[in-house]
This record gives C-alpha cells, structure tokens and sequence, in this order.
C-alpha cells in the first residue's frame, strides 16, 4: 500500500465529517467523492442517482468475476456534541453512524485498485449509495437503477464503534434484521365519558390488542428464532369526558427468517380481527415492509475468512459475531446476489454508542476496512 | 290476635329449627306442617308436590281476589355451631337462612285467618313451599304443578338478620338478581412446554377472556344498571412442562334488568368468539338461567305499605331499601302474577350473616312477619 | 299568573337563545337579566361576580325561611344548526343547553313574587348563575361569595328535551354524578424499538393499566353503587422505531357516593404503583375533583311532590327518574344547605340530545318551571 | 474395528430395547451391562450409584488427559406400539428415546477400546448412567459420586430420529436449554360470588400475571437470547357462586444463557409482588431449576470436527445445528469439564419423534455413534 495512504483516508473522513448530509440530500458529498474519484486512473464514473456515484474498474489480469463494494455516505439530524476539531458544521446534521468512515475507506480502496488493475480479473464497481438511514433507502433504488446487473457477488462494511478494533466480524447467514413497520387504526364508536354503554370504547380495546401483540412472540414463535413487535406510538382521544371515536397505534417489526417475516403481519392482522370482531370495532391495518434482513452467503464469507487471515493477519481476531435486531439496506444487493456484510471493529474506550450526540470511531479502524475492501476484490473476482 | 300466638310460633321456629332437612327432602318437615294445620277449621289441605303444603282458604265476605303467601321450608348443608338450646338435632344440616321462621310464621298466619274467615274476601292460598335453596328449586315446581293458577298476587316474606328488628323493606321494582351460571371451555391445542409456537396456548388465550369479561361489566352496561360477572373457576393443566389441550372456566352472572339479563350471554359469547378466532381456537359456552330477578309490583308495594303502617304502626319503620345481588325463587311466582317480596328486620346486636353456623335471628320480628301476612290477605283479598 | 306572562318568558328566551355567551362571559347576559329584573318592584339587586346577578326578594306575610331558587345562563361553544328564526347570531356559540329557558323561568318567577310578596313568607334569592358548563363552575364562586349565607333550602330546575313535556322528575338521593378527572403520567425508559430489553416500555405497562382500572369498577365496586371509570386519552411515541420514555393517559371518573368518590383515586392509584413496581417504572398521578354528586334532600323532594301536585294538576306526571353519571354545579349549593334538582320534562317528537348543534326544548314547558319556581319559593319560605 | 461388532451392537440394543427399565430403577440393566463389560480385557469395573456401571480402562501408550465417555440407560413410561419384534416386554415402559441405542454404542466403544489400549493415551471413563428422564437425574449423582473427579473432558452422544442418518451436529456453544419449573399461588380473598368487592379476586388478578408474565418474554429478555416461559397449569375454584381465596399457577422456563437464567424468577417475582400489591393479594413463589442449559465447549467441539471428519469421512456430512429448547442431564458432566454432547443423526423415512409410542431410529447410526466414541477417545486422550 502507498505509503501515506491512511493518513489520505483520515483526512477524507475528516472532510467528510465536516459536511454531513441527510438522507437524498448528499449533493455536496457526491461532488466531492467524484473529484476525488477523479484523481484516480481508469475508473469509469456514473452518477446512477442524482447523489450516489458508481466508479467501474475493469481489472487487466483476464476475465473474472464482477464485483460490488458499497459505502453509504449519509449523515442523521442529530446535533454534533463531540467537540472535535473535525466536528460537524452544519447545525443539527452530522455524520453518527460512521459512514463517513466507509466512504473514505471505500475511497482508498478506489485509490489502491486503480493502481494495480493489472492485479485484477473481472470487474470491481465501487459503489458510494446516498441515504441509507432513510426508507425506503437508496440501495433499492441503485438496483432499479441497475447498479447489480451482470454482479456476481457484492461485500459491504460497517464500522462499529461499540467493537474493539481489531476484530472483524464475519457471520454465516442471519446479520441484520429486516424492520418492517406497521400503523393500526381502532375504529370504536366515541361518546360522553359517562355513558360508555353506548359506546365501542377504543382505548380498552386498544390495550387488548397491545397484550396480545406479545403473545405473538411469546407464544406463536420459535423461541430459537429472533423476531422483535414493538408497539411504539399510541394515540387516542383529547378531552377526559369524551370517549374517542379511534386509537391509532404503530410500531415496529423486526425477523431475521424470511418465513416468519411474512407470518409476522398475519398474526398480527388475526389477532386485530378476532378482538375487533369481540367488541363490533373496525380497524385498518397496514403493513409495510422495510428493508429485508442482511443474510451473509457462507461460500462468501469462507472466502473473507481467509481473505481476512491471509491481509490482515495478527492485526485482528475474526469472530462470527451475533445477528442484529437492526436493518441495513445493504440487503437489497444481496436480494440479488450472494454476498457479505462485514462488521469492522472501530471501538476505543468509552465509545458513545451509534446515533449519539457524541459517536465517533477509532480511525485506525479505516485501515482494516480499507485492506479489507481491496482484498476482497482482488480475491473475489478471480474466476471460480 | 291470639293471647299466646306469638309464644306458639316461636315453639313452631324451635321444632322446625331442631329438625332441618334438606331441599327436596323436606319429608319430616311437611307432615308437620301438614298436622299443625289439620288443627285449624276450614282449611283445604293438599300436597302439590311430595314435599310441600297447600293450605286454601275461602273468605265469607264476600266475592274478592285470590292472595297467594308463601313460605319456604327447607334448610342448608352446615354444621350448626349456635350452641342454642333448640340447636338442630341432624349433623351437618341446619336452618340457616330463616326459613324455619318463616314457616311459622305463615302457621300463625292460618291460625288466624281460618279462625276469622268472615273477615276474609275471596281466597287465601297459604304455600308452604319446599327447595328454595336448591337451583332449579320449587316454586318453578309449584307453579307448574298449578299453585298460581287463578291468582290475582303473591306475597311472600324473608327474615334478615343483618337489618335490625323493626325495619320492614318494601321495595319497589327490582329487589333481587337473576343468578346464572356459566361454564366455557377453550379448545387450544396443547404440546411441550419448551416449543409453544407448536400449540395453540389456552391458558394465555383463557386469561384474555378473563380479563376481556371484566368489560362488559366496565363499559358495555348502564353504569346505572346493577350487574355482576364472576369467572369464580379455572382449570388447566396437569403437568409443568405440557402445555394442555384446554382450558375451563365457570362462574356467575347476576343482573337485576330481565333485557341486560338476555344480552349477557350474547356479549360474553361475542367476546370468547373473537378472541378464540383471534388465535385459531375454539371453544364450548354453556349458560344456564338460574332463578329469575325478583321484582316487586309497585301497586302491590303501595298498598302493603298502608297495611304495614295500620297494622304495626309505630312498632316499626318502613324502608325502601337497596337491591341485593342475591337470587330468590320466589320470582317464579312473579312470573305468573303481581306480587311483592317483603323484607322483615330480624337483627339483634352482633347477629350471624346468613349462611353462617353460628346464624340465628331475633324471634321478635316473628310477630311482625304474622302479622303483615294477615294484614296482607285480608286487603289484597279485597275487590279493587 | 298574569295573562300574557308564558308569552313574555318565551320572547325572553328567544332573546337569549339570539345572543349566546361562553361561561365566565356571560357579560351582556348579565345586563340583559339586570335590566328585566329592574323592572319589577321590591327586588334588591347585585352582583355577586361580574356576570351574575342576584335578587333579593323579602315576603311580608311574616317571618319565615330563606330559599334560593338558581337559573344557570352560559351557553356552549358549539356552532347551532337549528334553522330557528331566533337561532344564535354569535358564530360558534349557541343555547345547546337550555340555560336560556332557566333564564326565562326565574325570570319570569320574578316578576310573578315580587308582584305578590304579601303572600310569600322569609326571604326568596333568586340567582342567575354564570358558568355551569365550565370546570370550576360559577356556583362555588358564588358559595364563596356569600349567597349561600343564611339560605335554608336551595331549588334548581333543569329542562331535559329527551323526557316528555308534562314529566316532572323529583327523585330521593343521588340524581348526578360527581365528574372527577385524572392524567397519569406512565415514566419508563425509551430506547430503540429493536431492543427491547434494553427499555421500560411505557406502553405495554400502560395497557395494563388500562384493563387493570377496568377491575376497579368490575371486582372492587359494590355492584349496586354506581361508578365509571373511562380512560380517554392515551397519547405516547412519535417514532416507528423508538420505544418512548412515556406514556400519558387521561380519563374521567364518576360517581354517586361520597365515599366511594374518595375511594376511588386511591385504588387507581394502588395499581399504578404496583403495575409500576412490577417493572421499574415510575409515574406521576394528578386526580382533580370537579362538581361534587347532586344528592337532593329527601324532605324537601317530598315537599317539592306536594307542591307540585298542588300546582300542576293533571298537567303533569311526577317521576322519580333514575341517577345520571352526568354532572352539575348545582351541587355546590347543596354542599351547603338541603335542597332538590328537579327535571322538567320538555321533549317533543325527535328533539336532539343536549349539547348537539340541533338542539331545542319544547317551549310549553318553560310555564312548568316558571309555576314550579314560583310555588316552591311560596312553600318552601314557610316557617316550619 | 472387529468386523462383526455393528451386528453384535444391534443385538445389545435390540436385548435393552426388549427390556426397558424406569428412571432410577435400571437394575436389570445395570447387570446386563456389566456382564457384557466383563467380557472385555482391562476395564477396571464399578457402580457409582446401585443402577449405574462405570468402566475405566488406562491406556499403555503414554501419559494423557483423562476422558470421561457417557451414555444414558433408562426407559420412559410409554406403552410402545412400534409392532418391532424386538418391542418392549414390559408393559407401559419402552425405550422411546434411544438410550438403548447409547448404551449399545458405549459398549461397541468399550470393546474396541479395551483390546487396542496399546493405542490410548491418559485414561477413559466409560459411564453407563442412570436416570437422565427424570429430575433430578442421574447425572448430578454420578458427579457427586466423583466420577468427574480428574476428568479433562467430557463426551455424549445422542441418536436424534429426526435428523437423517449421516448428518452429525456439532455445535459451538449453547445447545439444550435449562429445563426450570415454577409453582405460583396467588392468595386473595374469597367470598360469594354476587359480591366481588368484598373479595380480592384471585382469578382475574392470575389472569393479569398470566399475561405480565407474556412480556418477559417479549420486552425484557435479548431477542436474540432465546427463553421460554409457558404457564402450563392453572387452577381455582370450585364453585359457580363462590369467588376462591387462591389461584395455583404452573409452569416450565427453559434458556440457554446462564445469567438469563438467573435473571428470571427475579423479573417474574417482581412482577408477581407489583401485581398482588396492586390489589392488596400476597403470593408464594417456588422455581426449581432443573438441569443446567448444555452448552459445548468450542476447542473440544473443534477437535471433534475434525475427528468426526478423519473417521466418518464421506459417510456423514458435520453440521452446526441449532439449538433446542429441551434439556438434558450431560449438562451436569460439563459444570465440572469442558466437552461436547453429539448429536448423531438417525433418521429414516417418516420417522416418529422422540416420546413417541411409535418411536424408532435408524440402527445404521449405531455405526457412525460407536467410532465417534472410539475416536473421541483416542483423540482427546493426547497430551495437550
């Protein structure tokens, strides 16, 4: 590697930092990831989205594999209370989850491999997505658009600052959870506070309906098989002597198992039914999914196992980890090919935890993800 | 009155008292009463059932109404522990309700009037009834054994001994619930322990109900309108790690309005109906009327308060009352004619509740129990 | 009563249903009752608050009791949509109660006694009373302020469009409710809707709440004293994805007796804090005791049942209706003297409820109060 | 290995599945056992327990670690109804989870253990334990007895009839729950059941646990942590008119992390101590833990794999498995050494479950089952 790269991905990151966008407004990040991608030889550049660029590298050591590698490069309105140097300077945007960190890792990866594409077979497509903080995402936007044809297996990486850097997480299977969400509405019959005889009180009914939402998890699934309903917002009623006509509930869903994914909305809707059905309520029930679950190819991750072992070497542990209630919208490239996401360890002491005011990483982590990048897209594209 | 009548029917009480017999088994007991009224002229005996007594009396006033009064016999499965004197004589059966007051108190009422029958209009019908303690009880037996036929009122009378002697309630409208009883069973589909998701859980499905069941009573009924739902039984299960088949439950229902009587099964129903569609599963409802509310007629009521006032004066003081939610049989008698059913204060200081070993009542009330029934045939008798 | 009086009491109704004004506003109200009352003579007039108005009338055949009669005058903020040709002209506001006809009666009662205060004995104050609709109300400013200083007995009447013209509803007892509110506040710990169990989720503890408060009323009430228990507003999260930190409820309670009035916030709150306890929660309990239950006073109902026989003839049935969970400030006169609640029945063919934008009252009946004011002062003045 | 020895295993376990044997009570087959025992050379005999057999044989070809080998012997109360002309003699008793296929492969081990010791390192322990169906089990026992004392490593083995012949699991860490058990009575405060507010309802304040109880499951625990807690039996009452004093509850709690373990009847009594003082009930809480969860040491798991893939090769395929909320005694052994408990597929076609009156496996595992056990041995016997 070029000597003075990591300090070169620092220093992106820093800038990155700086100007964080929200989710479908990273006009200013685009540009930026475009100049520098500008500065590299042979990369093919396209803006698939109006925020989101997409560098192609054809490799000259013979025909092989083509390959995705993908940083997400949005930011969260949240106010920066870090009191970095590099802190963010747009009042109540900043860049909380790291990705930042991937788009500068991903940079020096484009750096590396446009280097050395006599060391490459096939073709690499570096993919830097806008908003993936937001649904319904961009990834599924950039494979509308096109960005998966003719892939043939696709790697993402996430920093995580709540793991000690130096371990890289690689998991077989189940990663991330698919979060769906769902809004309820309780069509009761309202009155006078006094007379609920002539009334379908929603606000009883409505607790009916929470208590047996947790049997939908306690009793009607696997216990071996992860699954989250969380009944987040309840609103009914605005006077204390008027039974209110409605009650509106929403929440959220979180699988890793695609089967009961589906069940998940039938229970539920079962459930809604029979107990509006017992008190001669209505009710409208809407369901919608969200990203899928993040589910590792275990060829793929065989392979950044070894991958992993043979560039990194004593400088990290590989472990399996464990799957994740969370969401990732790296799921939509796996819904069409097989592929890896992979947990970068990026934890000092007393790291703030993901989404806080003051998150940040352990930047030697950008190194590890960087070599993890190049690596893999010299391993993976060889022909099988 | 009598010298001496009052002194008679306190030795009935006592006799009575130490010979207690069971509902339906009052063998004993009607051969007395049946021989204690072979004492008196005029009187035209029969058993319109094997354990009860039909005394008929025509009064030589002239042409009047048909007045039925009645008196329950039978007394209860409890060990007396009064230690009085006169204590029954049969183990783990005693008279402790009142009923044998009551029986002697409607002996002293025949005395009198079939010693003075030229005081008497119409016809008397003094019913010494059996198994009011006892669902489905006599006075359905009584009635259609034929009893009311030809009647124009019935009156019948309860001893309290937790209202102080001297109270007489006459109550208008409803005085006495409708006990019923139900009994439900939830199919589930039972299963190990560990895998619930294989199962359909009656025990959660079950404490739903219960808990679902606690609304009709807070929401889908008159705040106004007096009601009681008691799931009083549960059973489920037999072993710590299978979950069972099924679930049963029973209890009572008690209302006072014969419309909010009918639609508590229906709204119960509606209840288990939908939340077993809810988790896909079924069950059997059994609901068995018991005795029917007791409900006064309010003309009947008016004029018993004159009598009580001209015949006990200032010996006592009319009270309108409360409902209680308690069940009577006398309402079956209602059901086939106007009627009232008085409540006649029988407490000394610290008195037993009914249905207590230890309960009695002060045998003072006796007299004004007599004489209220005297009073009350000699003017309901009247032509109108 | 003199010829063209009901004709008077109509034009003056119609004047007030025209000019509508909300609670504590009753400013031009006031005047327009001030300047009637000016023109009858004997009157001592004052203001006991700015928008209320008292009349003092002292009778000259002797020494006798002191008696206040209340008329209510505040309209609702409710937009009519009668069609009457005296409909309001004040946009959003309207008569919708009939405080305009209690107006019009104690109006016109005042013209009728203080024109013939050689037949009234003692003292009679006739009250127009702002602000019945409006939690604290007008009548304990009123208590406070005085005039129910030296009052020995306190009548109020009421028209009801849902009970006929010519039903007059004199009733023993409870007659309304005492209307309290609550707002429970629910503190758990919020966090992300994908972890559960790193939260205290408010609104889960919440549904238990809300069917534990239903057992209140179903398991810990006598079955035969009244109450309601109504949660109303229950309002929590934003957020698909976040579990909130709180959840707040609010709701109504009422009841009729005293004691079970004070009963009742401490056993909502036992279960908050054992609910609360159960999983780490913590709550704040606000419960604010609005219009205390309107209990008429026995004797003088049974004065009021004479008087009216006496004065309304056969024009009129007397009823002893039935409680209503509903509420009023006439209680706090009662607070401070005996005295009765009547009901007017004043319903035509398909009159709308009270508090609708149709409502309306069948006129005939304003004569009935107007007599019925007029002979309860003569009576009720009457030395003992 | 002695060509021969698969049939001669078949016919050891076709001779204990004739002759099953009830937890605690396997004393025929103790002595059968160990007669075949003393047919081999070298193993140093003995009963730890009067139903069990431990056989030690010391290797000659070095010092080494000490193995401890485990079968289990004990037959279920189920009346067998396979048609097998080797079926159960005993009526109501078989052998329908497979322990007469461990036993078999144990001995199959011992035999070709004790004549090539030549091969063997360190010392193996080849157990025959009792009683692993019934709680407290056998295991503890053993344990107590000091059969684990010096052992290094620990190994099971168990024949699964619903996984096919050829697959092997070997799992990291957690593979069987703990099995814990829990007995609840909620006491309140009977009465008739007309009168629910002079009583404290056991039933609906079980039904409020019963639920409470639903969200541990559902809010408080990692849902990737998986647990269970069914509420298995409930029972109260016994009479349609009578409200209980008490409410019995039941049940089983199954997880596989040992602090969640713990975490438990802490978070289920303190909902139970919230709940009862929410209504002024009191409570007696028992948990029971059962066996522990049966979590794989990953090194030892690690060597197996590879020697499970030196043996078996090609005629079995090694898979990870999953967990299983069932429990299992083998736990008891690894509380005091690391190990592995194998599972060793045996399914045919249509295969009926384990507990099943038509249980059967496929006898071709019985192969795969003793060479593991041989090479488990020889292998884990080397010196470190």
């Amino acid at each position: 590697m070029e000597s003075g790269l990591p300090e070169q991905v620092v220093a992106w990151r820093r800038h990155l930092h700086r100007h964080p966008e929200l989710s479908f407004q990273e006009h200013a990040t685009a540009r930026y990831v475009e100049s520098v991608l500008r500065g590299f030889p042979h990369l093919n550049l396209s803006r698939p989205t109006p925020t989101s660029v997409l560098a192609v590298l054809r490799g000259t050591a013979g025909p092989g594999r083509t390959v995705l590698l993908r940083a997400d490069m949005d930011a969260l309105p949240i106010q920066e209370d870090t009191g970095l140097d590099f802190a963010s300077q747009t009042p109540g945007v900043m860049h909380a989850c790291g990705h930042d960190g991937h788009t500068a890792m991903l940079l020096g990866a484009a750096q590396v491999l446009s280097h050395s594409r006599e060391t490459l077979h096939g073709e690499v497509r570096l993919l830097f997505q806008h908003a993936e903080e937001l649904f319904p995402g961009g990834a599924q936007q950039l494979v509308d658009a096109g960005v998966m044809d003719g892939v043939d297996v696709a790697v993402g990486e996430h920093l995580m600052s709540q793991i000690p850097t130096g371990v890289i997480v690689l998991r077989d299977g189940a990663l991330l959870a698919a979060p769906d969400a769902f809004t309820l509405t309780i069509h009761g019959q309202g009155g006078h506070g006094a007379n609920p005889h002539e009334t379908v009180d929603p606000v009883v009914l409505a607790a009916q309906v929470i208590l047996a939402f947790q049997t939908v998890i306690s009793r009607q699934r696997d216990p071996l098989e992860p699954a989250v309903l969380s009944v987040t917002t309840i609103h009914a009623g605005t006077a204390h002597n008027v039974i209110p006509d409605s009650a509106q509930l929403g929440g959220t869903v979180r699988t890793l198992d695609p089967a009961l994914r589906e069940a998940m909305p039938r229970r539920m809707e079962q459930i809604v039914q029979g107990l509006c059905a017992a008190y001669g309520a209505t009710y409208t029930f809407d369901y919608v999914q969200g990203y899928r679950a993040t589910i590792n190819d275990p060829a793929t991750t065989a392979l950044l196992r070894e991958v992993t072992a043979q560039t990194l070497g004593d400088a990290v542990t590989i472990h399996p980890g464990q799957p994740n209630m969370g969401g990732e919208d790296f799921s939509a490239y796996l819904s069409r090919a097989p592929g890896t996401f992979i947990i970068v360890g990026a934890g000092g002491d007393g790291q703030a935890p993901h989404h806080h005011p003051r998150f940040n990483f352990d930047e030697r982590a950008l190194e590890h993800g960087l070599k993890l990048y190049v690596a893999a897209a010299r391993r993976l594209t060889q022909p099988l």
